[in-house]
């Protein structure tokens, strides 16, 4: 094993994962930028070393300044975290060339993985079902009024080198596309110089489904049960479960044997997730893989109680997993609230500020808050709003609820706005009692709805005041 | 269900009741002495009355005061948490003549199991094994020394209205008995006027080992896996943990039955816990049965996943335990350290003041913390020194001690002293991680070694300073 560490990341969970290496006695070497000076993830490492300004690009990006820390520092592996260089094969790579373990796949891995149209391809050789489209470029409209009309509408017409927002359309029925697919190919031939389109199906009354799956060098591999990440905002996800309680035992295992079939396709090494669409019929269409740990891993060590980040150190310091499928069982349900620094009452505007009191609810069963706010700390407008992950678990899901409710009742943070009272909302809403949510449901039925009455509660409010 | 209920404690096991009451939508009432108003219990219970003066007598031994604030705010159950009036048989009988239900079992159980010399026989009738002794009383030497001669030395020689020490000899031989006898008779005589005495064998080398019970009013009875609460100073609890690694399933589940014959003996009713010594060749012999929920059930919590006050108040309530024997698995090993305001340097003397800042190291997996402090509460001198149980949970035992090592290295408390130190050192001590330590083992063998080192390092302070 490891004996020393570099965490290339800050707030909660480069908390979460220096944690995890103090409890295997591994030291670690923290990195911070000039505006994280006083971060708490900076008091707990046992060395910590400066890499840049507050810009991201100067510091938590800044590549050279990172592998300097590591190299100087003497650590033997550097684990990335989610964001910032998690997903940078080149990154991955200049570890590799200075003999620094990359605590996650092969760069190669990540390249293959991060070309969206490479990974849909490799997906469909390893026999998982992708979400229906035009299986490789358009060349004119034609060619797509055909493909569209195969797989139904509405669907989504994408540049190649699309981004931005350029070069795409959403197209509702045949009669559409042909003036939308040459306004779309001019548009990205003048943005992108590359004028090549593909066709995607847009899928509605859908959720959002995972597997985390896991593999070691020596070929083993194993999946866990999925996450129901379907409650999104802003394409981001807001609260996420496991397992999913719509799920049956049988089409569980089914879902977790084409991931791992997925992975042992491509060598994989270490954890990662597959993305899925999954519709009513629960039939499953591949989206993406993310080829790191992900925020929401906590609520899968809350049902199987494995540490995610300590099997991710094995892994990486060329051991075989610590489990085998057997041994991963789903106890019950965990269900995590991200509270973000923003106010949902101003459009979900970042907050920023000094955190002048705060009272975590910790105490009683099935419960974790993984945060790196304290007392007196600054939440900075550089980074990421997410300062709080609030993660309740229970041997039902009304009972992971109940304890989620309590929670958030309980927790006071002062001096920034979050989400929590948004949450709490969330946590009584009839619908996401139910478990039934679609990815669309947050934002197009749920959160109209809380602004009416958000609004209507101001109305009586000035009424009788 | 119970609407309303009344938590008649304080401190952490008040906030840890309140919590589950919440998390049911069970309204909770606060009951607070004078020297409380601003505690945690207070703040989070729906409703609080203040019953009385700081001193326990004036408030939370205060029967009428705490009957009246039941009536008075219509709770229909009172939770006595454990301490206090959570073993007065006179104060379950009060509540139940004014309508309101004691959460724990009939005043009758409670009276019979409070009596030492009642409890051992009872358990006799049930087939539990007890400490050797003279089952009844001696009348004068010689009967005395009989007895003493086949259940072996040493002996504890007690008087049967015994208390404060008096008319109590630990004989060591037989040629020292008659002697004792005599002047041990004349003191009891002098003392209680009352000269019944009676043998106990001394039990050295032994475990202490306990397993909590629950039984409703239908007969339904479980075991649950023990715990080892050897860990003790001034016969208190200091670590305790579930299960215990040296004792095999076999043996598990053959204590277990004996406690549920026990419990199904004297028709108990709802959670209690029955201590046993258990020697080398993992005999047990049972002490004393606490008629209660006990500080320590936190570890078996977090073994099995069952909220254990939320069992209570359905059992309470009429209805039939939520669970079967199958259904209470073992999953792991957790381990709880109870922290004491207290200076382990100057003889544990109690320390009290406000609490200046506070930093519980909440998150990652497998940890908890109850406590009822906050940062700017005053520990007062009024009540029991405990102020927080962290308490660990792992796969196996290792990685529990590694968590919690990890935690009451990051905990931070100021303005009052505590005994973290006491306890880090203890969970680096290589004897606590074989799991072979003994009820003596920390009085008499850490604690002198401890105390030898930290004089040694004064020392050291001094020649190089």
């Amino acid at each position: 094993m490891f004996a020393k560490v570099l965490v290339a990341n800050r707030g909660e969970i480069a908390v979460r994962i220096i944690r995890s290496l103090r409890e295997q006695g591994i030291k670690a070497v923290a990195i911070y930028s000039t505006a994280d000076r006083d971060s708490l993830h900076v008091q707990l490492a046992d060395e910590a070393v400066c890499v840049g300004g507050p810009r991201p690009q100067d510091s938590y990006l800044n590549m050279k300044n990172i592998l300097a820390a590591a190299i100087g520092t003497g650590a033997q592996a550097i684990h990335p975290g989610f964001g910032f260089l998690s997903e940078n094969a080149t990154f991955a790579q200049m570890c590799d060339a200075v003999g620094i373990t990359f605590i996650g796949p092969k760069a190669a891995t990540i390249d293959l993985m991060g070309n969206k149209e490479h990974a849909r391809e490799q997906m469909q050789k390893a026999g998982v079902p992708v979400i229906p489209g035009s299986d490789g470029y358009v060349q004119d409209a034609q060619t797509a009024l055909a493909v569209a009309n195969k797989i139904g509408y509405p669907i989504l017409l994408k540049a190649a080198a699309g981004g931005g927002g350029k070069g795409i359309r959403k197209i509702e029925q045949a009669s559409d596309l042909e003036k939308a697919f040459s306004e779309a190919q001019a548009e990205a031939r003048v943005s992108f110089n590359d004028d090549r389109m593909y066709l995607e199906k847009i899928m509605e009354n859908v959720k959002h489904i995972e597997v985390q799956v896991f593999r070691d060098r020596f070929g083993n591999a194993v999946y866990f049960p999925e996450r129901d990440c379907s409650l999104q905002r802003n394409k981001q996800k807001v609260i996420e479960e496991s397992p999913c309680s719509l799920i049956s035992e049988d089409k569980r295992r089914e879902l977790g044997e084409i991931a791992v079939r997925a992975v042992n396709g491509i060598d994989y090494l270490n954890t990662g997730t597959l993305e899925f669409l999954m519709d009513q019929d629960q039939n499953f269409y591949f989206m993406e893989m993310n080829t790191r740990i992900q925020v929401e891993h906590t609520v899968t060590e809350m049902v199987t109680g494995i540490d995610l980040v300590k099997a991710q150190l094995v892994v990486a310091a060329g051991e075989a997993l610590p489990f085998t499928q057997a041994d991963i069982k789903a106890q019950g349900v965990a269900i995590e609230c991200r509270i973000n620094a923003e106010d949902p009452k101003r459009g979900f505007f970042p907050s920023t500020g000094k955190v002048t009191y705060l009272y975590l609810p910790v105490g009683n069963l099935g419960m974790r808050i993984d945060t790196a706010l304290y007392p007196g700390v600054t939440v900075s407008p550089y980074y990421d709003s997410m300062v709080a992950k609030v993660i309740a678990h229970g041997n039902d899901r009304q009972e992971a609820i109940s304890r989620l409710r309590r929670l958030l009742n309980e927790m006071v943070i002062t001096g920034i706005t979050t989400n929590q009272n948004f949450h709490l909302a969330i946590l009584n809403d009839p619908v996401f009692n139910e478990a039934t949510f679609t990815t669309n449901y947050l934002e197009q039925e749920f959160l109209p709805r809380w602004k009416g009455e958000l609004a209507s509660e101001t109305l009586q409010g000035e009424k009788h005041p």
